[in-house]
């Protein structure tokens, strides 16, 4: 079984009864998929079933289609959601910014170095700042300013954008902009944002001036799902650093952005690979 | 200048004018006091200067009162409050708990080993559950039940206790009960509270339950002066943990338990070793 | 499925072929074993397969003996070594000390409030000083001296309690004697050390010295599988903590017990809990 | 004192007297310079001095003549070596890279953003593939392949560079060849070289593959000065990770790449802001 080539990945999710691992693996066995991982997981509050699976098929009659016919009746017993990621699927991301580049330029280098397996197609702003990053890259740069008046009008061509690119992922990479509703509606569940705190904590503006007023030890970064509830979405990932007296917010803002790129990066790295699936609020994540 | 003698420590604070470090260095010198290390550090928002100095007297002269009448008329020209603490010093403490003994038994196993140069001279807790601990350790331990009718009443007792032990140091070792205001500004100062959360996220009761209702994916504990303002006063440690969606929130109380003792350890060995300075509703360390 | 009881645990090894996966996941539902949790990998270099199972029996028929009856010659088609682990089983557990009383400590503590599912039934040492802190514990201490001629001798002694208190795993926390080659034989698979450094950096006497000569800015701890090999079983867990250059030698050795403590208990844990599969001189761990 | 200006730094070293301190702070208090923060250790084991202090001089007479003037006899009875570094000196720098350009790309974005306080002049490579990247930040890239034929040759053309430049500092960011002794010297003590691993473990070459080998649980990687012994020179910073078993040689080298570049990134900034100095084969960093 040595291979260096990319499994297929297979997550499912449906309510917690029994049979749930074996509908699913009866039947990777039965189709001949050569099985290389395997995270399960049920949550008793919620009450529901999380799988996640990498497999190598080694049958020659492998396919999509064949798969979700055959396997497609079975899942449905359970109620089952499912998904199936190929090998060499790079999800086609946007990415929106203002000014703070850390978190792009990060992304881009890891885009650009296949440390990401993604497709980065577009990079919308609200500034004219960091086109020339994208230019560089090779990636095409929207500057659409919003204010107060232009809102809804410019995010209506947010959302023609991501259309246009065919865009499964966006990021949200230190975009700073509150979204309408219907922005974050539209985004629900297919965007990615980094809140610079530990989540709850430091809500809204000026995270950092917060955490400095209160002289805490330590700052940290958020990466959360986009939902109605701004900076309320289910968390991805969080990262912290330690910091000293010695600190003042200018210094904190300076000081905190690794940690932002780093918990963006690895929340964007979980969502691609498949890893993370909802459960209400929460988020169940299977580690890499 | 090889010595493993512990070094006397000299700590002091004033506003910060041209001269604070110069006042107290030439001093040191013409007393022949050999410095083995300074911090000092200048806050530009509070406009006030921290100085901490371990020495070593190389004069036959040289005794707490002779520094006291040389060096204290300088001091008081730059309005410098000063500290002097002896090599051997071993504050008295007063640790106060309820039915949890992780703190306490970690805070007696430092104690008892000599890792916290402390002297635990009295155990002060409203339950009876954690006396065989104290007895071990041959320390006394006042079981003092606390009901809504018999706090004050009961209180008084504590603090009586707190004064006939000549306490120089409480510590609230998870001790689960809120203290009246009086109370509070009776330890205010001199007194360490661990909360098993990273401050100011998740304030008062059943801190885990709520990060586990946010989903986060770390958790944390603060250990922080106690003063009139519950769960606000001046932070002295943080520690966190990471923690997966697999956790329940009686596991995040179970998992959490490790980081709240060696938070509130570092706060006690950095309260004992004076390294915290207070600065306003924030504090200075200086690390070890 | 709301239970906060403990699963029944099931693991198993095997070389990877198409199938292992099924083997087990069809026979647990089959035999209505509701299944929480799971974890499986296959290493592509040692081309085997490992797999942790967590479930909750649903039939009234279930039973270690029926599950060994039907299970079992499915297993052996795939050559597959297999253990069912009760949920209330708890290994008995032998430590083995010498003056150090850290890892004791903190292995009785978590016993005691049973943050490790086990039973401390004997404790062994070539030292006779914390036979106070075993007795607190109410738990049997033997105080074997070692010296050059003794060492086989007193060791067959070890060896004898061993047997006599029905161990399952020898915890070696901080025991200071280099173990005889035959010794090393018998422990081999059944006991875990801590070393105190970062193998297979400083491996040998005094590694705090060694790493302080170094000037390195972290130092750590390695708990490990006891085989022929002095030093070079198989690692369970590390664990590191920074320093500086204000620390010396002495300072590294009282710092560094913090880590060893803890290295020692995660090993300790994950062992208990079936976490850990040997794979060559490497191991496999499924987090909890 | 309310001021975001950035300080001057002084920074100096002798054996360990009495005096030594104050000879600093009162010079500096005559001559009016107001002492933002000082840190200063004496290692006892070595028997030395070492002094950092943040200064904003407030006299119109203060000029860095006047400094050495006034202040370079008082020293020289100390027999202590000292330097003056002005707020906004940028040091001029010289990178060398091979093909990995993980650590160039950070280095270069921490000194376009002002996080590093750097001036990087030339970028020096055995290899052509990063020219692109240097294009974009219009720095000269020198293309210098080496064979075993003409590494002197070529060494000796590096040293040219790094002389035509003014080069204070220079960085081997992942620069894959091993230095001839010669250049080992002529590099000694201003050259900061970044290993994949946590040093003295796993010297050498592929040193993933070493610690994959080991089935270590953690990663690392150490910046260190470049002298005469290969791997040996004295560490400035180390950083680490944890790993998986589920992780192979390649997945290392990948994961490795963040704590690398952190790693680094550190060592440069600590050197950049003059908080390193020499102590023997060891290092005092007076921390951030």
């Amino acid at each position: 079984m040595k291979s260096k080539t990319l499994p297929w990945i297979f997550t499912a999710s449906c309510p917690s009864v029994i049979g749930t691992v074996d509908v699913v693996t009866r039947y990777m066995a039965e189709a001949e998929n050569y099985i290389d991982e395997i995270h399960s997981f049920d949550d008793r509050e919620s009450g529901l079933f999380f799988i996640r699976i990498e497999f190598f098929p080694q049958s020659d009659d492998f396919s999509e289609e064949s798969f979700s016919t055959t396997f497609g009746p079975r899942a449905a017993e359970f109620g089952m959601g499912w998904e199936l990621t190929e090998p060499n699927h790079r999800p086609k991301v946007a990415i929106m910014v203002s000014k703070y580049d850390h978190c792009l330029n990060d992304l881009l280098y890891r885009f650009r170095t296949n440390q990401l397996n993604i497709d980065v197609t577009v990079i919308i702003s609200n500034h004219p700042d960091l086109e020339p990053l994208a230019k560089w890259h090779d990636i095409p740069y929207y500057h659409l300013p919003i204010s107060a008046e232009t809102k809804l009008e410019q995010e209506a061509k947010v959302i023609e954008l991501i259309e246009q690119y065919d865009t499964e992922l966006v990021v949200l990479a230190r975009y700073m902009q509150v979204l309408s509703p219907s922005m974050c509606q539209y985004l629900d569940g297919r965007a990615i944002n980094i809140h610079h705190s530990l989540l709850p904590g430091f809500k809204g503006a000026r995270p950092y001036h917060q955490a400095w007023e209160k002289g805490v030890k330590m700052v940290g970064a958020t990466a959360h799902y986009v939902n109605n509830d701004l900076d309320e979405g289910p968390i991805i990932s969080q990262g912290i650093q330690t910091v000293s007296h010695a600190l003042y917010p200018e210094d904190l803002i300076a000081k905190g952005q690794d940690v932002e790129r780093v918990t963006l990066f690895n929340a964007v790295k979980c969502h691609v690979e498949k890893r993370v699936f909802l459960n209400g609020k929460r988020t169940v994540i299977f580690g890499g």
